[in-house]
Formats: C-alpha cells, structure tokens, sequence
C-alpha cells in the first residue's frame, strides 16, 4: 500500500499490547475450542463490564460470521429479519443471511438508523399469513454503516418497540466501540446489553487481528448456540487466540481507548473540513466521516491518500468516505488537512 | 490445563517465527480481504512448491469451514459427496455440510481410508435417478482421521478413477503436513495438487495460530470461488494475519520441519509402547497413535496425561488417541514411557 | 362461500371437459413421475405450440413450486435474481426463494413491470465483488401481479439485455393465459419461449384443477432439472393427473377459450365502471382490475361480493381489485354493475 | 403400458367415487389454500378417527413433500433425523432432507424398521457436542419400504423411548392404509396419532389422484406450520381437490376397504407362490411382497408382468418386488399364478 491510508480501519496488524500477551503465552498449553483459561478471562471481564453475569458469550472471527450465525440460530426458516436498505447484511454479506435460508425485509430508515415506524410498516404489511415471511428480528449496527450512531432514548424507543410485539433486537457492534465513545454518546455497553437480545463487540476494527464478542442475553437464543458456532465453521481450535485479544481490549480500558483516538482523529479531519465549508453527507460523530469535495480536489487527493468515493452528490461532487482508526496518526490527519489547502 | 498434554495438535500458540513476522509488519499498512503483500507472497511460495503457477489459493481461518465453503461452492444442489464413515464432515462438524444442502454419502473405507470399491459402489447405488442424490464429489483426509495416509498409488488410483467418472476429488489436508512428512510417504505436496482438484493445507495444527491454505486446480472449482469465502463469513478483513502465517511456514521448509518433529515425537512413543508389547488399534506413520492399553494403566496415565480414549476394544482394554505437535518437547514423550514403565 | 366470488380466479374446481378426460383414463395404468403417455402428449402439444422442438417440459403442481424450482435449480449459491418490489417470489411466497439460499434484489419497475433501466441499476450497485451477491436472473410475471402484461417490443428489450449481460430471463406465467389473450396483445407462444430461458404455464388459473408447465429453452437450466423436481417434492407419482389436464387444455385451444372469457368479463365489467366515471389504479387488460371506489361503496359491495381491497388511494377511496375466471359467468358481471348503479 | 402392472400402486386414476364427488362439487365456489369446505369436513372426519379433536391437519400433495416439510418445521438448524438406511428420506428423495439442511443419522434397522436399540446407538455417539448433530426427530415407515409393519408393542416401545429422551416421532404413512389393514396388525390409526408427534396418511398410493394429509399431534411441531407449507411450495390454491379426496376416503370406510383389498390380493400371490416353494426376502403382511425366483423365471415373467428386480440373492437367484393395489383385479392375480405354473 504505497498511498496513505484513510480508507478503513483494518489496515494494520494489532495494538502491541496484543502481541506482547501472545507472546507471553505462546507456550502455555490450553484447552481448545474456547474453553482455555484466556476466553473464559475475557468472558468474565465483558460480563462485569455489562453487569450481566449469566449473558453467554462466544468469541467468532469476523463480523459476516457473527452476522449469519446469529440470525441463523434465532429464526425459524419461515422468519425474516429487518434491516434498514445500507445495513451490512442488506449490502455487503454476498447473500449470508440468504444463504441461511432467510430473508430480510429492508427499510429506509433514517441517516443509516433503524425508526420504530420502519418496523412498524414492515409488521402492517405482513399480515396475509402464512403467504408472507413472518416478521421476528430487528438487525441495526451501531456506529452504522455511514458512521452514525444511537443515542440512548432512541435505542430504547427500539427496545420497547420490539419487546412489545416479540421481535429480537439484534446490534452488529462491528463498530461498537467507535460508537460508544462518539461525542454525544450516552449509551454504555451496559445500556447495549440491556436493550437487545444480542449483539457483538467489534475487535476486528478496533486493533485486534481479528474477532467479535457475540453476547447474548436472551435465554432463547442462548439454547444451543455452540452448535450454531460449530456448523458455520466459527468454533475456532485455537480459541485462546481470540480470548486473550479480549482480554487485552479488556482487562483494562484498551478498547475503549483505542475507540476514542480513532474518534479523535476523524473529529479533528471532519473541523478542519467543515472550517473550510465543505458540506458532509452525513453528520457522524465516529470514526467515519463523509464530506463532499469537488472531484477536481477528489482526484488530488486520491494521488496520495487511499479512501472511497462513496456517493455521487451532483454532476461535478462527490462523497468521499475517510475512516481513521485506533493507528491513525496525528501527523497524518494533520498533513490532509494541509494537503487539503494546498490544493486549494 | 494441569495436565501433560496429549490430546491435541493444538494446545499451543504458535511457532515463535510466526510472532516474529507478526510483531515486525505489525504496522505495516496493507489492504484487506487477502489482497495484502503477505498473501500474494505466501500464495506465490505455495505455487511454486506445487509447481503450478495458476493454481487459486486461498486462505481460511479453519477446516470446518474450509471443509464447508469447498464443497458448497463445488456442488449444484442435488448432488453428493462420498466420504468414508470416519471423515471429520462426517462425525465432527456438526451438520456442516447438510447445512449447505448437501447429502453425504458415507461408506466404510478401509482404515480410514477411502477405496476406489467404496466410490463404485456408491455410484453403482444410485442409478435410480432423478429419485437419488447424484455422487459428483469424493472427500479424503490425508492424514485420515486415524492417522493413516495415502500412499501415492493409492491417491492415483483414486484420482484416476474419480476423473473417468467425472467426480472432484477432495483432499481435507487438517493434517497433511504431518502426512507427507510421514515414514514411508512418497506424496509430495505437488502430486497432492496434481491427483487432486482441491485440497487444502493445514495451518492451525502444524504451527500456526489459525489458517488453512485451500488450493484449486480444477477450474470449474475456481469460479466465483471468492463470493463463496464471502457468503460463509471467511473473507477475513485483515487477511494479512493468514498470509503472514503462511509465508513463514513456506518461505523456507518451516512446514516440513514442524510437522517432521511432531512425526518424530510420535515414532519415538509408538516405538516404546510398541516394544513394551502392546497391540495399536491401527498402524499409523503420523503425529496420531492409538495404542491399546488395559483400562487400569489408562486410568493411571489419565491422572498425569490429557488423551482421548478412542474406543474401547474389550471388556478390560481400550485404545487411547495419542497426538504430538510441532511444539512436543522431547522430554515429554520419554517421560510418558518411563510412567508407563514404572506403572508396569 | 355464501358471497358472489370475484376474489379470485381459482375458487371453482376445473373445467368440465378435465374431468371428462380424467374419467375416460382413470384405468388405464401408466407409469409413474411424469413417464406417462398423457404427459408425454401434452408436451408434444406444447411444443408444437412454442415452436421449439427441444424444449424440456415438466409439469408441477404449483406456481410457488415451479418459482422456487427453477430458480434453484438455475442459480450457483451467490447468485441472485432481481424482482420487481410487488413480485409474487417478493412478497407472497413466505420466503420460498430466500429458503433455498438465494437473496431476491427488489426493484420499483413500472406498473409491475420490469424495466431495462431496473436491471441496469441492479447491476451498476453490485460492483463490489465479491462482497456482494451476483445478479443472474431475471423474473418477470405476465401478466404482472397487478395485472398489466408485457407487449413484444417491452419482452424484446429485456431479452436482449438479459443476453447480453449474461442474464437469465424468467417469466412466471401464472396469468400467462390471461396475457396472451389481452386486448393489445402482441406476443405468441412461440415469441415468450423465444425470448425467455425459462418460462411456464399456469393452468391452476386458467381452469386445471392444479398445475404449471415448466418450460425450459436454455440447456443449461436443462441440465439435470427432474432431480430437482424431485428434491422440492414436485415429481408427482401420478404425474398422468397433470399431464391429462395440459392434454386437454392444449389439444385444441380450450387453454386460449378459458383465458379470453376471463379477460372477456373482466373487460366488460372495467367498461361499465369506467363509464360510470370511477378512476382506477392502473389500466389492466388482463383477468385482474384494480377500480377505485369510496369507502362507502365499497363496504356495501362487500356485502353482496367476495374481493380484496387492494390499497388505500386517500382518505375515502381505496383500489379494490376484481378477478374474473374461466368460469365466471356473465350474469354475475351484469349484476355487479347493476348493483353499482343500484348503490348510486 | 403394454405390460400388466406389479411394479407399484399409483399406475392407475383415483377410485370412480372420487371422480364422482369431484364432478358434483366442482363448480360450487370455494375459498383456497385449504380453507374450502371439503379440507374442514376431512379435517372433521379425520379427527373423529383418531379420536383427537385437536390434531392440526394439512393436505399436501405427496409423500417427499410431507417428509421434507414436516423434517425442516421440526428441527433446529442443528438437530438430526433418525432414519434406517432403507428409510425413504434416506435413499430415495434425491437430498430433500438435507437441501433443508438436515443432517439424516443411517442406522441398520431390523427387516425395515427402527428398533430402540438402533436409536440408542445414534445418542450414545453424539455425545460430543457441539461438535456434532443433535439427534431430536425419529423417522419411521408403516408399512415400510419393504412391506414390513409395526406392531402395537413395537410402536409403544419406540414412542415412549422417543418421550424419554426428548425425541419427535414422525410416521410416513405414505402406505400406512396397507399396514393397518395388514394380517396381524393391531394398531388403529388412533394409536397412530397417540403413539406418535406427527405422522401422514398417504392418499396416492391407496386409491387418490394424489394426496397425504400430514397430522400433527405435538404442539411444538403444530407452531405455525402453515408458513412451511407455503415456503415450499405446498399450500395448494385449489385445496378443495385434496379436500373432497379425503372426503371421499374418511366419509365412510373405503380408505380401509381400499387398503384391505390391496392386501388380499398380495395375500393370494404370496401363499402360492409360497405354496410352489419359493422362499422370501422377508416375510410382508402388506401390499408388497419380495418373493425369490431364479433369474431364468424372472426374465419369463418380465416379458408379460412389469415389477422392480429388487435385489440380487445369489449368482443365479433374485428377489422380485411386486406391488398390489386398490385397483388390481383378481384375475391379474390369479394368471399371475398360472403363469408362474406354466413356466415350471
């Protein structure tokens, strides 16, 4: 990769401090299949973190993986799962969730955000039982695919909602720590269990090498889950490897660090973009930030950073998608910003 | 894990290179989905060890899902794939391949190994058709999941017969280092590439911390085959994780050293146990032995050492699974038999 | 059902010269799955209707059947098929398609038809290989689900382009009696099996007692189809019960009779309302009619006939959809407008 | 077919009555998907016979239908079916099981049927979970694929085994009218329906065009099966067709009649054929009967009878398959006979 890279926040290894505790343990015999002594370590430290001591967790690679074996072990096949249109599973999961067998009912929603009148009109339109798929998950992700995020009040709204006509409330934390540690968040991971059914915390894209922390709360989706993990490929022999990567985003305030550079970073980006009045797709809080330039100024900065051109604006504009991450560095953001005037 | 462990090939971390490589690209920007520096190169390692240049190689994080994702993207839905009653997608992965659709036809095989009179009468069974599955794939394991391994005429044998019957054949290669670094083995891994039309090579159980490298030769295998990695959560974002494991196994003969020691360690126990007169379940030249032992010096030996007892073979005697790894220090093994000496 | 139906074309059982038929050959022993001479004979009558000697013909017992068969058979896991929003596989089919491991791309078309320009956009959105699914089919309905039909320059358009791009083109022909037989219909046959790879042939809707006739033109989706009849359970053992109904629907042109009487009532009772000043939904040639009416008028139709109230147009006025069939006599269409004029 | 038929029991229509009640009722209206009058009266009869007034009821058109949708709205992506290996989901269903994505456990059986110890032996080798399937459904037949039936012990004695250990009990009773009409029998389709979760009453085979109708005694099982219906295919438009069938067959008692007349003429074959010293594949109470017969006498009788060749017994010996049915005549029976003399 010889361009600088703005263009996702998985193009490093891991935060060292992962590698040094792989390292000192290298040797140390272990069970396998998630039952050493690390994975049960981050089980404990996650569950104190959500005050939640009988939520059962598993440890799986990625987050299509997380995606599909959840769903897949909470819906009978007649079920569907909502997911608003931009929603990873909707977009990005070469037919996953299909390929489980299910389909999903895709909303507008609004600003990547999953509203109440969403669900609400996919349950009206429902009802000519049985010809139609029955209705019975709720999939948002939280920071969503265009970097915004739940506030508290609203992820409750969500909760209610679902409670009140038997749906499961499922968030795809790929990004959670971003969005737990935006500007104006309210939401503690705590909030997050209390208020689905399931979710996942994302390490992949928050300086891990790789891995999600499937949690579950509802008793139901918990009945028999390791089998879900095994027949989908995810119950990983060297399970340690994904423990002690939790362990070390939690033992101590890792994740939640890493979380706030990254956020800090694309904040300082999206300022000093905004104090040169260029316009944003999107308000985002997070680690993704989608201001619009002229593609003249575009191309140039293409010459030398790496990022997504995400959305035509009109005939001469266009979104781009700039991500930082846990490994972004300051001089980085602040030569774009240089790079940026310059240009000018 | 208090006990000396004999259980598994995947106890340990993983060879000390390995972190090495890890800790010295670490931030290293590349980018994702197995499109980094590393992959190509190990993919390049690997090609030139099987002296195919076109071969498609990928990586994957473990063998149930290599297992999975090579036979779902093979097969059109009414067809099958043959594997011996003891095959790993047969026992141990929990529905895998049913869960893609999939029937597989199980037959006895001789040793853990597939016949070509197991295929043929498969085959020869399902003449009525459209009323049956139609048999368009044959699985192995080489080494078997009893330790045993192909010798080359026996996998020509097999291969010529699956090609004139316009059957895939099918190598799970968990275990294949181990296997052609076995005494008497006269496969190498490009006639392994040149008799098969996919196999992989196993990471996660010769030294790496997870990874299995699936290599396609035969072109109908090829198509596509990415959206396949995809759908099944297995296009790992920092896929550079995967490719750096296996350069460090291929750049140089990592692989075949690691898998030449557990095979060593294991000789050196089958040879003790062996002289001390006791009969073997089956005769093994891998990382895998099953000694038959009396229940009494079982229980013994269970009290220091964490082993599988495999069968039971009488009323008072039972084999037990022995394995050894890249990461079996000598002093272990010796120590096992001075216990079973003094438990004499 | 007390009330007057005009809810829906297969509320009667078959016409009359069906059950003549059956009677005539109920002891004459034939063989099973398809193999009888009633069906062989029907397929011979239809593809000297469609022209095309080497069309593969098979015969099943339902439209949700024939959907999901074809496009399972068709389809390599990845694939998807692109559907208009109110598609019957989009809406009404409680995820039969998504059940067999395909995602449905849905797209707004116009007045239930499929357009270029939706195919386009399909394609142009899924770049991204191969993170997400592969667009391979198309499926079309005619007449549509809301009754408009496709005329030969609209079908030839598709059919190039799906050509071009390496698309296949399906159209499910539930109401395809009921198309051919519009007023301003300009498509044979003969052109939809030209044009299409794969169509089939409602006779449930068009006075059979139950079946469709699958008819495949493309020698790929040939290829070893009758296991997949057989794998959804559609290979019916007495397959001579629909072989007999295509015999009689297509030894002379009772199929093309039964179909224009439909649209014949339909067209007479649309007149009558239009004339009285009513607005509709949408202009429908076919055996479906979508008027609008006050609320008022429609609660005391309701009183009197059997309907669905298809969608709410304001505050007041809804579209009601009326269906005529084979077997709706004229009577009860006079009367209905007579009723209308009574309610003024 | 030129031959006279003994190769099975759906060569011929439906019993005249049917045809009679079909034509009577055919153009009374009807509401569809099986909410017509004549489906509730069936229902009602059915009910009444096995005195169980809150038993769901379902009609579907065949036998590989019932199985794979009763299979796939029972089970959980992970759980498995029991099944002998001569079990018709297990050979003869081209994979319908598994495209559902269900794992079928083979065990040997005993002349066709399950025994206790059979299931016994799939539980004690699943005991590492999650790592395989989860035994949860046992399927049986009665009468069997090969003519065998089950005693009332018998199914008392798998039933509550079944219970005890969590189990779903599933019948196919595709020829179950056979095996309750069977010399010997001591069950009535009220024990059926007590002894067991689910099982179906096969139409098709005894005397219908085409039909079974599923009966569901398990409320877990009875959860919204009508979604699974539609989502494969199996809600027919006009049910009334399967409705007025089982009307026919449970309004008085010609579903036995038909059974027993079946019977008895295979009863005739078989004792001479016993009577001229022919031994047997197994000794069958039902409509099939497997009689051995050297390979010279087989080809005699192919010339003017057509039957299955079931199975090789020797170098110079075979067992014939041959089918009785509601519709054969005597006098096929009794120059069966003579034939078989004529050849000595």
């Amino acid at each position: 990769m010889s361009k600088v890279n703005l263009m996702d926040d998985y193009s490093e290894g891991c935060h060292p401090r992962i590698l040094e505790i792989l390292a000192e343990t290298n040797l140390i015999q272990q069970e396998g299949y998630g039952e050493d002594a690390y994975s049960r370590e981050a089980r404990q430290f996650i569950r104190e973190r959500i005050n939640c001591s009988d939520a059962d967790i598993f440890f799986v690679s990625g987050g299509t993986q997380a995606n599909l074996i959840v769903i897949a072990a909470s819906l009978r096949p007649h079920e569907s799962v909502i997911a608003v249109d931009s929603g990873h599973i909707n977009v990005h999961e070469a037919g996953a969730i299909e390929a489980t067998g299910h389909r999903i009912n895709g909303v507008p929603g609004s600003d990547g955000k999953m509203q109440v009148t969403d669900i609400e009109s996919v349950l009206d339109g429902h009802g000519d039982v049985p010809h139609m798929v029955k209705p019975k998950m709720v999939y948002i992700s939280n920071s969503t695919e265009i970097g915004t995020c739940y506030l508290k009040h609203e992820l409750e709204e969500l909760s209610a909602f679902c409670r009140d006509r038997g749906l499961f409330l499922f968030m795809d934390g790929a990004r959670l720590g971003s969005a737990l540690c935006a500007d104006g968040n309210d939401l503690s991971l705590a909030d997050v269990a209390e208020l689905t059914d399931v979710f996942y915390i994302g390490g992949t894209k928050n300086g891990a090498l790789l891995g999600e922390a499937i949690v579950i709360t509802n008793n139901s989706i918990k009945e028999d889950f390791p089998f879900h993990l095994k027949q989908h490929g995810a119950l990983t022999a060297k399970g340690r490897l994904l423990g002690i990567q939790f362990v070390a985003l939690f033992r101590d305030d890792l994740f939640f660090e890493l979380a706030a550079h990254a956020n800090k970073m694309a904040g300082i980006l999206a300022g000093a973009i905004k104090a040169k009045d260029y316009p944003f797709l999107v308000e985002t809080p997070s680690n993704q930030i989608f201001p619009i330039f002229p593609d003249t100024r575009i191309k140039q900065l293409a010459e030398k950073y790496a990022f997504h051109i995400w959305q035509r604006v009109d005939d001469t504009h266009s979104a781009i998608r700039l991500v930082t991450s846990w490994a972004t560095e300051q001089h980085v953001v602040d030569q774009f910003i240089l790079d940026l005037d310059s240009f000018q």
